[in-house]
Protein backbone atom coordinates (compact mmCIF):
# COMPACT_ATOMS: atom_id res chain seq x y z
CA UNK A 1 0.00 0.00 0.00
CA UNK A 2 1.24 3.39 -1.02
CA UNK A 3 -0.46 7.08 0.09
CA UNK A 4 0.47 9.31 -2.36
CA UNK A 5 0.18 13.44 -1.17
CA UNK A 6 -0.15 15.77 -3.98
CA UNK A 7 -0.04 19.62 -3.13
CA UNK A 8 -1.87 22.51 -4.19
CA UNK A 9 0.72 25.06 -5.41
CA UNK A 10 1.79 26.34 -8.57
CA UNK A 11 3.61 24.32 -11.28
CA UNK A 12 2.26 20.86 -10.05
CA UNK A 13 1.29 19.02 -12.99
CA UNK A 14 -1.84 16.92 -12.17
CA UNK A 15 -2.03 15.47 -15.75
CA UNK A 16 1.12 14.10 -15.24
CA UNK A 17 0.50 12.61 -11.57
CA UNK A 18 -2.61 11.02 -12.50
CA UNK A 19 -1.30 9.28 -15.56
CA UNK A 20 1.41 8.00 -13.54
CA UNK A 21 -0.81 6.64 -10.85
CA UNK A 22 -3.12 4.72 -13.39
CA UNK A 23 -0.39 2.95 -15.25
CA UNK A 24 0.52 1.93 -11.25
CA UNK A 25 -3.17 0.98 -10.34
CA UNK A 26 -3.49 -1.01 -13.28
CA UNK A 27 -0.84 -2.68 -12.83
CA UNK A 28 -2.29 -3.60 -9.03
CA UNK A 29 -0.58 -1.45 -7.01
CA UNK A 30 -2.92 -0.28 -4.09
CA UNK A 31 -3.00 3.13 -3.89
CA UNK A 32 -4.71 6.10 -1.85
CA UNK A 33 -4.28 9.69 -3.17
CA UNK A 34 -4.40 12.80 -0.81
CA UNK A 35 -4.51 16.20 -2.49
CA UNK A 36 -4.21 19.84 -1.31
CA UNK A 37 -5.44 23.40 -3.22
CA UNK A 38 -4.50 25.61 -1.38
CA UNK A 39 -2.77 28.20 -4.15
CA UNK A 40 -6.20 27.91 -6.11
CA UNK A 41 -8.17 28.63 -2.72
CA UNK A 42 -6.08 32.00 -2.32
CA UNK A 43 -7.11 33.07 -6.26
CA UNK A 44 -10.59 31.97 -5.67
CA UNK A 45 -10.63 33.59 -1.83
CA UNK A 46 -9.34 36.69 -3.53
CA UNK A 47 -12.16 36.78 -6.38
CA UNK A 48 -15.14 36.07 -3.55
CA UNK A 49 -13.60 39.07 -1.91
CA UNK A 50 -12.39 37.15 1.26
CA UNK A 51 -8.78 36.94 0.92
CA UNK A 52 -6.89 34.34 3.02
CA UNK A 53 -5.17 35.15 6.50
CA UNK A 54 -2.44 33.01 7.51
CA UNK A 55 -1.44 33.40 10.75
CA UNK A 56 2.21 32.29 12.09
CA UNK A 57 1.93 30.69 15.41
CA UNK A 58 4.55 31.58 18.29
CA UNK A 59 6.84 28.09 17.42
CA UNK A 60 7.05 29.70 13.37
CA UNK A 61 4.36 27.18 11.59
CA UNK A 62 2.19 29.15 9.23
CA UNK A 63 -2.00 28.49 8.68
CA UNK A 64 -4.80 29.19 7.54
CA UNK A 65 -7.13 30.64 9.49
CA UNK A 66 -10.53 29.79 8.59
CA UNK A 67 -13.52 31.59 9.30
CA UNK A 68 -16.99 29.75 8.32
CA UNK A 69 -16.71 31.69 4.97
CA UNK A 70 -13.25 30.77 4.59
CA UNK A 71 -13.99 27.11 5.54
CA UNK A 72 -17.03 27.27 2.61
CA UNK A 73 -14.84 28.88 0.25
CA UNK A 74 -12.10 26.01 0.87
CA UNK A 75 -14.54 23.38 0.64
CA UNK A 76 -15.79 24.84 -2.66
CA UNK A 77 -12.05 24.24 -3.84
CA UNK A 78 -10.62 21.69 -2.20
CA UNK A 79 -13.62 19.29 -2.72
CA UNK A 80 -15.41 20.87 -5.30
CA UNK A 81 -13.07 21.89 -8.41
CA UNK A 82 -9.57 20.42 -7.41
CA UNK A 83 -11.03 16.73 -6.11
CA UNK A 84 -13.53 16.35 -8.78
CA UNK A 85 -10.90 17.40 -11.32
CA UNK A 86 -8.60 14.80 -10.37
CA UNK A 87 -11.47 12.31 -10.18
CA UNK A 88 -12.18 13.29 -13.66
CA UNK A 89 -8.99 13.15 -14.66
CA UNK A 90 -8.52 9.57 -13.24
CA UNK A 91 -12.15 8.44 -14.90
CA UNK A 92 -10.90 9.64 -18.43
CA UNK A 93 -7.80 7.12 -17.99
CA UNK A 94 -10.21 4.39 -16.98
CA UNK A 95 -9.60 4.34 -13.20
CA UNK A 96 -12.69 4.30 -11.12
CA UNK A 97 -11.72 6.82 -8.69
CA UNK A 98 -14.07 8.05 -5.90
CA UNK A 99 -13.44 11.78 -4.02
CA UNK A 100 -14.08 11.90 -0.65
CA UNK A 101 -13.22 14.60 1.81
CA UNK A 102 -12.30 13.38 5.82
CA UNK A 103 -15.79 14.97 6.75
CA UNK A 104 -17.26 11.62 4.48
CA UNK A 105 -17.66 8.62 6.69
CA UNK A 106 -15.42 10.53 9.51
CA UNK A 107 -12.68 9.86 7.41
CA UNK A 108 -10.30 11.88 9.08
CA UNK A 109 -11.69 13.20 12.67
CA UNK A 110 -9.86 15.10 14.99
CA UNK A 111 -10.54 17.91 17.80
CA UNK A 112 -11.75 21.15 16.83
CA UNK A 113 -9.16 23.93 17.47
CA UNK A 114 -11.74 27.21 18.10
CA UNK A 115 -8.77 29.34 19.04
CA UNK A 116 -5.28 30.11 17.26
CA UNK A 117 -2.23 31.89 18.91
CA UNK A 118 -0.79 34.00 16.50
CA UNK A 119 2.14 36.34 16.24
CA UNK A 120 1.33 39.95 14.61
CA UNK A 121 3.66 42.53 15.14
CA UNK A 122 6.15 40.84 17.63
CA UNK A 123 2.96 40.55 19.52
CA UNK A 124 1.19 36.90 20.34
CA UNK A 125 -2.67 37.44 19.93
CA UNK A 126 -5.30 34.28 20.53
CA UNK A 127 -7.73 34.90 17.31
CA UNK A 128 -11.16 32.84 17.66
CA UNK A 129 -13.47 31.57 15.37
CA UNK A 130 -10.68 29.33 13.96
CA UNK A 131 -12.26 26.22 12.40
CA UNK A 132 -8.78 24.09 12.38
CA UNK A 133 -7.97 20.64 13.65
CA UNK A 134 -5.00 17.87 13.84
CA UNK A 135 -6.01 14.80 12.41
CA UNK A 136 -6.35 11.90 15.36
CA UNK A 137 -8.16 9.19 14.29
CA UNK A 138 -8.80 7.34 10.29
CA UNK A 139 -11.75 5.57 8.73
CA UNK A 140 -9.99 2.92 7.39
CA UNK A 141 -12.80 1.30 7.16
CA UNK A 142 -14.31 2.75 4.67
CA UNK A 143 -11.01 3.17 2.52
CA UNK A 144 -10.32 -0.58 3.16
CA UNK A 145 -14.17 -1.12 1.79
CA UNK A 146 -13.47 1.16 -1.38
CA UNK A 147 -9.94 -0.52 -2.23
CA UNK A 148 -12.00 -3.93 -1.62
CA UNK A 149 -14.21 -2.85 -4.58
CA UNK A 150 -11.82 -1.73 -6.94
CA UNK A 151 -12.07 2.06 -6.05
CA UNK A 152 -9.17 3.83 -6.06
CA UNK A 153 -9.87 6.64 -3.07
CA UNK A 154 -9.07 10.21 -3.65
CA UNK A 155 -9.04 12.23 -0.22
CA UNK A 156 -9.06 15.76 1.21
CA UNK A 157 -9.58 18.13 3.93
CA UNK A 158 -11.51 19.10 5.80
CA UNK A 159 -11.69 16.53 8.46
CA UNK A 160 -14.77 16.17 10.64
CA UNK A 161 -14.16 17.17 14.56
CA UNK A 162 -15.50 14.64 17.38
CA UNK A 163 -18.80 16.80 16.86
CA UNK A 164 -19.04 16.39 13.44
CA UNK A 165 -17.76 19.89 12.42
CA UNK A 166 -15.77 20.69 9.42
CA UNK A 167 -11.89 21.48 10.27
CA UNK A 168 -9.33 22.67 7.85
CA UNK A 169 -6.52 20.42 8.60
CA UNK A 170 -3.27 20.40 7.56
CA UNK A 171 -3.39 17.82 4.18
CA UNK A 172 0.61 16.65 4.66
CA UNK A 173 -0.03 15.45 8.31
CA UNK A 174 -3.58 13.94 7.34
CA UNK A 175 -1.83 11.95 4.74
CA UNK A 176 0.90 10.73 7.74
CA UNK A 177 -2.11 9.71 9.57
CA UNK A 178 -4.09 7.73 7.19
CA UNK A 179 -0.43 6.20 5.83
CA UNK A 180 0.19 4.90 9.58
CA UNK A 181 -3.15 3.92 9.91
CA UNK A 182 -2.92 2.09 6.82
CA UNK A 183 0.26 0.55 7.51
CA UNK A 184 1.50 2.00 3.93
CA UNK A 185 5.15 0.94 2.82
CA UNK A 186 5.43 4.20 1.64
CA UNK A 187 4.32 7.71 1.65
CA UNK A 188 5.10 10.02 -0.84
CA UNK A 189 4.69 13.57 -0.53
CA UNK A 190 4.92 15.05 -3.58
CA UNK A 191 5.06 19.05 -4.57
CA UNK A 192 6.26 22.38 -6.53
CA UNK A 193 10.03 21.19 -5.21
CA UNK A 194 12.54 18.40 -5.97
CA UNK A 195 12.74 17.85 -2.61
CA UNK A 196 14.18 19.22 0.98
CA UNK A 197 16.80 21.76 0.10
CA UNK A 198 19.55 22.48 2.20
CA UNK A 199 19.46 25.92 0.89
CA UNK A 200 16.38 26.99 -0.53
CA UNK A 201 15.29 27.70 -3.14
CA UNK A 202 18.94 26.30 -4.67
CA UNK A 203 17.81 23.14 -5.97
CA UNK A 204 21.13 21.85 -6.10
CA UNK A 205 21.20 21.74 -2.93
CA UNK A 206 18.73 18.82 -2.09
CA UNK A 207 19.24 16.81 0.67
CA UNK A 208 19.11 12.86 -0.58
CA UNK A 209 18.70 10.69 2.67
CA UNK A 210 17.50 11.30 6.13
CA UNK A 211 17.89 8.85 8.93
CA UNK A 212 14.69 8.25 10.27
CA UNK A 213 15.84 9.05 13.81
CA UNK A 214 17.20 12.26 12.58
CA UNK A 215 13.67 13.49 10.81
CA UNK A 216 13.03 16.69 13.22
CA UNK A 217 16.69 17.97 13.04
CA UNK A 218 16.35 18.69 9.06
CA UNK A 219 13.58 20.81 10.61
CA UNK A 220 16.13 24.06 10.27
CA UNK A 221 16.62 23.39 6.45
CA UNK A 222 12.50 23.77 5.64
CA UNK A 223 10.87 27.08 4.93
CA UNK A 224 7.47 27.58 5.33
CA UNK A 225 4.88 24.92 3.93
CA UNK A 226 7.76 22.63 3.80
CA UNK A 227 8.09 22.54 7.69
CA UNK A 228 4.66 20.41 7.74
CA UNK A 229 6.05 18.10 5.48
CA UNK A 230 9.00 17.33 7.40
CA UNK A 231 7.07 17.31 10.81
CA UNK A 232 4.45 14.87 8.69
CA UNK A 233 7.77 12.87 7.69
CA UNK A 234 8.45 12.64 11.38
CA UNK A 235 4.82 11.53 12.28
CA UNK A 236 4.78 8.75 9.18
CA UNK A 237 8.19 6.97 10.34
CA UNK A 238 7.61 7.34 14.38
CA UNK A 239 4.29 5.53 12.91
CA UNK A 240 5.93 2.92 11.52
CA UNK A 241 5.79 3.75 7.82
CA UNK A 242 9.60 2.54 6.54
CA UNK A 243 9.49 5.14 3.70
CA UNK A 244 8.91 8.41 3.47
CA UNK A 245 9.78 10.45 0.02
CA UNK A 246 9.61 14.24 -0.44
CA UNK A 247 9.17 14.01 -4.53
CA UNK A 248 8.92 16.56 -7.31
CA UNK A 249 5.28 16.59 -8.88
CA UNK A 250 5.75 19.09 -11.79
CA UNK A 251 6.50 16.71 -14.80
CA UNK A 252 7.77 13.57 -15.82
CA UNK A 253 6.36 10.61 -13.67
CA UNK A 254 6.11 11.18 -10.14
CA UNK A 255 5.04 8.55 -8.32
CA UNK A 256 7.44 6.31 -9.80
CA UNK A 257 10.42 8.66 -9.46
CA UNK A 258 9.95 9.07 -6.12
CA UNK A 259 9.45 5.46 -5.60
CA UNK A 260 13.09 5.26 -7.12
CA UNK A 261 14.48 7.28 -5.10
CA UNK A 262 14.32 11.04 -6.22
CA UNK A 263 13.91 13.52 -4.10
CA UNK A 264 14.64 13.23 -0.70
CA UNK A 265 14.41 10.09 1.21
CA UNK A 266 13.65 9.41 4.79
CA UNK A 267 13.95 5.79 5.73
CA UNK B 1 -35.70 2.51 0.51
CA UNK B 2 -36.72 5.95 -0.49
CA UNK B 3 -34.83 8.15 -2.71
CA UNK B 4 -35.00 12.04 -1.28
CA UNK B 5 -34.26 14.62 -4.03
CA UNK B 6 -33.99 18.16 -2.42
CA UNK B 7 -33.42 21.11 -5.09
CA UNK B 8 -31.20 24.04 -5.09
CA UNK B 9 -33.81 27.04 -4.45
CA UNK B 10 -34.05 29.70 -2.65
CA UNK B 11 -36.00 29.40 0.67
CA UNK B 12 -35.13 25.49 0.75
CA UNK B 13 -34.46 24.65 5.03
CA UNK B 14 -31.92 22.08 4.57
CA UNK B 15 -31.51 22.11 8.82
CA UNK B 16 -35.04 20.85 8.72
CA UNK B 17 -34.59 18.09 5.77
CA UNK B 18 -30.97 16.90 7.57
CA UNK B 19 -33.54 17.10 10.91
CA UNK B 20 -36.35 14.65 9.50
CA UNK B 21 -33.99 12.36 7.43
CA UNK B 22 -31.59 12.04 10.87
CA UNK B 23 -34.74 10.61 12.72
CA UNK B 24 -36.10 8.21 10.14
CA UNK B 25 -32.37 6.87 9.06
CA UNK B 26 -32.07 5.90 12.88
CA UNK B 27 -35.31 4.03 13.68
CA UNK B 28 -34.06 1.69 10.33
CA UNK B 29 -35.19 3.27 7.25
CA UNK B 30 -33.02 3.01 4.07
CA UNK B 31 -32.58 6.49 2.68
CA UNK B 32 -30.60 7.96 0.06
CA UNK B 33 -30.14 11.75 -0.48
CA UNK B 34 -29.69 13.67 -3.98
CA UNK B 35 -29.61 17.14 -3.57
CA UNK B 36 -28.99 20.39 -6.32
CA UNK B 37 -27.56 24.00 -5.60
CA UNK B 38 -28.42 25.58 -8.70
CA UNK B 39 -29.05 28.94 -6.98
CA UNK B 40 -25.79 28.99 -5.18
CA UNK B 41 -24.47 28.50 -8.30
CA UNK B 42 -25.91 31.54 -9.71
CA UNK B 43 -24.43 33.55 -7.31
CA UNK B 44 -21.07 32.36 -7.10
CA UNK B 45 -20.80 32.61 -11.04
CA UNK B 46 -22.09 36.07 -10.75
CA UNK B 47 -19.32 36.97 -8.08
CA UNK B 48 -16.70 34.87 -10.25
CA UNK B 49 -17.80 37.21 -13.22
CA UNK B 50 -18.76 34.58 -15.39
CA UNK B 51 -22.79 35.00 -14.76
CA UNK B 52 -24.69 32.05 -16.08
CA UNK B 53 -26.34 31.32 -19.32
CA UNK B 54 -29.79 29.81 -19.35
CA UNK B 55 -30.69 28.19 -22.60
CA UNK B 56 -34.02 26.78 -24.07
CA UNK B 57 -34.51 23.78 -25.92
CA UNK B 58 -37.57 24.43 -28.66
CA UNK B 59 -39.79 21.71 -26.84
CA UNK B 60 -40.03 24.63 -23.78
CA UNK B 61 -37.46 23.06 -21.67
CA UNK B 62 -34.83 25.41 -20.00
CA UNK B 63 -31.11 23.96 -18.97
CA UNK B 64 -27.93 25.82 -17.87
CA UNK B 65 -25.29 26.11 -20.70
CA UNK B 66 -22.24 24.72 -19.33
CA UNK B 67 -18.83 25.47 -20.23
CA UNK B 68 -15.45 24.49 -18.61
CA UNK B 69 -15.55 27.78 -16.55
CA UNK B 70 -19.18 27.01 -15.78
CA UNK B 71 -19.04 22.92 -15.13
CA UNK B 72 -15.88 24.21 -12.72
CA UNK B 73 -18.18 26.79 -11.01
CA UNK B 74 -20.96 24.11 -10.87
CA UNK B 75 -18.56 21.82 -8.77
CA UNK B 76 -17.39 24.13 -6.54
CA UNK B 77 -20.69 24.81 -5.32
CA UNK B 78 -22.65 21.32 -5.62
CA UNK B 79 -20.02 19.12 -4.51
CA UNK B 80 -17.98 21.45 -2.49
CA UNK B 81 -20.07 24.29 -0.50
CA UNK B 82 -23.49 22.12 -0.97
CA UNK B 83 -22.74 18.70 -0.85
CA UNK B 84 -20.19 18.97 2.34
CA UNK B 85 -22.49 21.59 4.17
CA UNK B 86 -25.30 18.97 3.60
CA UNK B 87 -23.05 16.06 4.91
CA UNK B 88 -21.85 18.33 7.68
CA UNK B 89 -25.23 18.51 8.97
CA UNK B 90 -25.99 15.16 9.38
CA UNK B 91 -22.61 14.69 11.02
CA UNK B 92 -23.66 16.91 13.55
CA UNK B 93 -26.85 14.75 14.11
CA UNK B 94 -24.62 11.85 14.49
CA UNK B 95 -25.66 10.55 11.12
CA UNK B 96 -22.79 8.86 9.25
CA UNK B 97 -23.00 10.18 5.67
CA UNK B 98 -20.87 10.13 2.83
CA UNK B 99 -21.02 13.11 -0.10
CA UNK B 100 -20.12 12.07 -3.67
CA UNK B 101 -20.73 12.99 -6.84
CA UNK B 102 -21.99 11.13 -10.05
CA UNK B 103 -18.25 11.36 -11.15
CA UNK B 104 -17.17 9.44 -8.54
CA UNK B 105 -17.44 5.69 -8.94
CA UNK B 106 -19.51 6.59 -12.14
CA UNK B 107 -22.61 6.52 -9.95
CA UNK B 108 -23.96 8.49 -12.52
CA UNK B 109 -23.26 8.01 -16.07
CA UNK B 110 -24.56 8.64 -19.69
CA UNK B 111 -23.81 10.06 -22.87
CA UNK B 112 -21.95 13.32 -23.27
CA UNK B 113 -23.96 16.14 -25.56
CA UNK B 114 -21.66 18.97 -26.45
CA UNK B 115 -24.47 20.83 -27.81
CA UNK B 116 -27.33 21.95 -27.36
CA UNK B 117 -30.04 23.52 -29.55
CA UNK B 118 -31.55 26.73 -28.16
CA UNK B 119 -34.14 29.56 -28.97
CA UNK B 120 -32.54 33.01 -28.90
CA UNK B 121 -34.90 35.57 -30.22
CA UNK B 122 -37.63 33.19 -31.77
CA UNK B 123 -34.34 31.56 -34.18
CA UNK B 124 -33.10 27.99 -33.06
CA UNK B 125 -29.48 28.55 -32.62
CA UNK B 126 -27.19 25.44 -31.99
CA UNK B 127 -24.61 25.97 -29.20
CA UNK B 128 -21.51 24.12 -29.17
CA UNK B 129 -19.08 23.21 -26.15
CA UNK B 130 -21.96 22.30 -23.58
CA UNK B 131 -20.91 19.57 -20.83
CA UNK B 132 -24.40 18.10 -20.48
CA UNK B 133 -26.24 14.80 -20.61
CA UNK B 134 -29.07 12.69 -19.34
CA UNK B 135 -28.51 10.05 -16.70
CA UNK B 136 -28.26 6.30 -18.67
CA UNK B 137 -27.07 4.24 -16.29
CA UNK B 138 -26.55 4.14 -12.07
CA UNK B 139 -23.92 2.26 -10.15
CA UNK B 140 -26.54 1.37 -7.65
CA UNK B 141 -23.30 -1.55 -6.35
CA UNK B 142 -21.35 1.34 -4.84
CA UNK B 143 -24.30 3.21 -3.37
CA UNK B 144 -25.38 -0.91 -1.83
CA UNK B 145 -21.78 -0.87 -0.96
CA UNK B 146 -22.23 2.29 1.71
CA UNK B 147 -25.86 1.00 2.47
CA UNK B 148 -24.77 -2.32 3.75
CA UNK B 149 -22.00 -0.69 5.72
CA UNK B 150 -23.75 2.13 7.46
CA UNK B 151 -23.15 5.27 5.21
CA UNK B 152 -26.36 7.26 4.13
CA UNK B 153 -25.42 8.51 0.37
CA UNK B 154 -25.78 11.94 -0.01
CA UNK B 155 -25.32 12.34 -3.97
CA UNK B 156 -25.36 15.15 -6.28
CA UNK B 157 -24.37 15.92 -10.06
CA UNK B 158 -22.18 16.12 -12.12
CA UNK B 159 -22.19 12.60 -14.07
CA UNK B 160 -19.39 10.94 -15.70
CA UNK B 161 -20.03 10.58 -19.57
CA UNK B 162 -19.04 7.52 -20.88
CA UNK B 163 -15.26 8.73 -21.45
CA UNK B 164 -15.82 9.76 -17.95
CA UNK B 165 -15.76 13.44 -19.05
CA UNK B 166 -18.05 15.70 -16.08
CA UNK B 167 -21.56 16.33 -17.52
CA UNK B 168 -24.07 18.58 -15.66
CA UNK B 169 -27.41 16.19 -15.31
CA UNK B 170 -30.57 17.31 -14.10
CA UNK B 171 -30.69 16.56 -10.58
CA UNK B 172 -34.52 15.72 -10.69
CA UNK B 173 -33.91 13.44 -13.35
CA UNK B 174 -30.57 11.85 -11.97
CA UNK B 175 -32.61 11.10 -8.62
CA UNK B 176 -35.70 9.50 -10.62
CA UNK B 177 -32.99 7.48 -12.51
CA UNK B 178 -31.34 6.26 -9.17
CA UNK B 179 -34.95 5.39 -7.66
CA UNK B 180 -35.60 3.28 -10.68
CA UNK B 181 -32.52 1.39 -10.43
CA UNK B 182 -33.06 0.68 -6.98
CA UNK B 183 -36.54 -0.38 -7.05
CA UNK B 184 -36.93 2.63 -4.35
CA UNK B 185 -40.59 2.62 -2.58
CA UNK B 186 -40.77 6.42 -2.98
CA UNK B 187 -39.06 9.39 -4.80
CA UNK B 188 -39.69 12.62 -2.98
CA UNK B 189 -38.75 15.43 -4.99
CA UNK B 190 -38.85 18.52 -2.53
CA UNK B 191 -38.52 21.87 -3.33
CA UNK B 192 -39.36 25.48 -2.33
CA UNK B 193 -43.31 24.87 -3.49
CA UNK B 194 -45.68 22.52 -1.98
CA UNK B 195 -46.15 20.73 -4.92
CA UNK B 196 -47.07 21.02 -8.81
CA UNK B 197 -50.02 24.23 -8.71
CA UNK B 198 -52.70 24.42 -11.82
CA UNK B 199 -52.31 28.38 -11.22
CA UNK B 200 -49.14 29.22 -10.41
CA UNK B 201 -47.79 30.33 -8.41
CA UNK B 202 -51.18 30.35 -6.39
CA UNK B 203 -50.08 27.88 -3.68
CA UNK B 204 -54.15 27.12 -3.41
CA UNK B 205 -54.52 25.86 -6.38
CA UNK B 206 -52.43 22.70 -5.56
CA UNK B 207 -52.86 19.57 -7.38
CA UNK B 208 -53.34 16.67 -4.98
CA UNK B 209 -53.41 13.77 -6.77
CA UNK B 210 -52.11 12.47 -10.48
CA UNK B 211 -52.81 9.20 -11.81
CA UNK B 212 -49.64 7.26 -13.24
CA UNK B 213 -50.71 6.94 -15.87
CA UNK B 214 -51.61 10.37 -16.88
CA UNK B 215 -48.35 12.16 -15.55
CA UNK B 216 -47.22 13.91 -18.37
CA UNK B 217 -50.57 15.43 -19.69
CA UNK B 218 -50.03 17.65 -16.57
CA UNK B 219 -46.49 19.11 -17.46
CA UNK B 220 -49.31 21.81 -19.07
CA UNK B 221 -49.06 22.75 -15.14
CA UNK B 222 -45.86 23.02 -14.91
CA UNK B 223 -43.42 26.04 -15.20
CA UNK B 224 -39.94 26.25 -15.73
CA UNK B 225 -37.89 24.04 -13.37
CA UNK B 226 -41.10 22.48 -12.04
CA UNK B 227 -41.44 20.43 -15.92
CA UNK B 228 -38.26 18.48 -15.18
CA UNK B 229 -39.87 16.97 -11.95
CA UNK B 230 -42.81 16.30 -13.80
CA UNK B 231 -40.67 14.43 -16.12
CA UNK B 232 -38.55 12.57 -13.57
CA UNK B 233 -41.58 11.54 -11.93
CA UNK B 234 -43.20 10.64 -15.54
CA UNK B 235 -39.79 8.35 -15.83
CA UNK B 236 -39.96 6.86 -12.13
CA UNK B 237 -43.21 5.77 -12.48
CA UNK B 238 -42.75 4.16 -15.97
CA UNK B 239 -39.48 2.82 -14.80
CA UNK B 240 -41.64 0.94 -11.58
CA UNK B 241 -41.45 3.02 -8.39
CA UNK B 242 -44.80 2.87 -6.78
CA UNK B 243 -44.88 6.72 -5.73
CA UNK B 244 -43.38 9.70 -7.01
CA UNK B 245 -44.15 12.92 -4.31
CA UNK B 246 -43.78 16.26 -5.35
CA UNK B 247 -43.16 18.04 -1.80
CA UNK B 248 -42.28 21.28 0.14
CA UNK B 249 -38.69 21.93 1.97
CA UNK B 250 -39.32 25.02 3.45
CA UNK B 251 -40.21 24.26 6.76
CA UNK B 252 -41.55 21.29 9.56
CA UNK B 253 -40.94 18.10 8.74
CA UNK B 254 -40.30 17.57 4.83
CA UNK B 255 -39.36 14.23 4.11
CA UNK B 256 -41.99 12.87 6.80
CA UNK B 257 -45.29 15.25 5.35
CA UNK B 258 -44.23 14.28 1.71
CA UNK B 259 -44.43 10.85 2.97
CA UNK B 260 -47.32 11.24 4.26
CA UNK B 261 -49.13 12.53 1.59
CA UNK B 262 -48.87 16.32 1.86
CA UNK B 263 -47.83 18.01 -1.74
CA UNK B 264 -48.54 16.48 -4.80
CA UNK B 265 -49.00 12.21 -5.28
CA UNK B 266 -48.03 10.54 -8.43
CA UNK B 267 -48.70 6.95 -8.00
Amino acid sequence: MIVVKVGGSAGIDYDAVCADLAVRWQSGERLVLVHGGSGETNRVAEALGHPPRFVTSPSGYTSRFTDRQTLEIFEMVYCGKMNKGIVERLQRLGINAVGLSGLDGRIFEGRHKDSVRAVENGKVKVLRGDHTGTVERVNTGLIELLLSAGYLPVLTPPAASYEGVAINVDGDRAAAALAVALKADALLLLSNVPGLLRDYPDETTLIREIPADQVEEYLTFAQDRMKKKVLGAAEAVQGGVRRVIFGDARAGQPVTSALGGAGTVVS
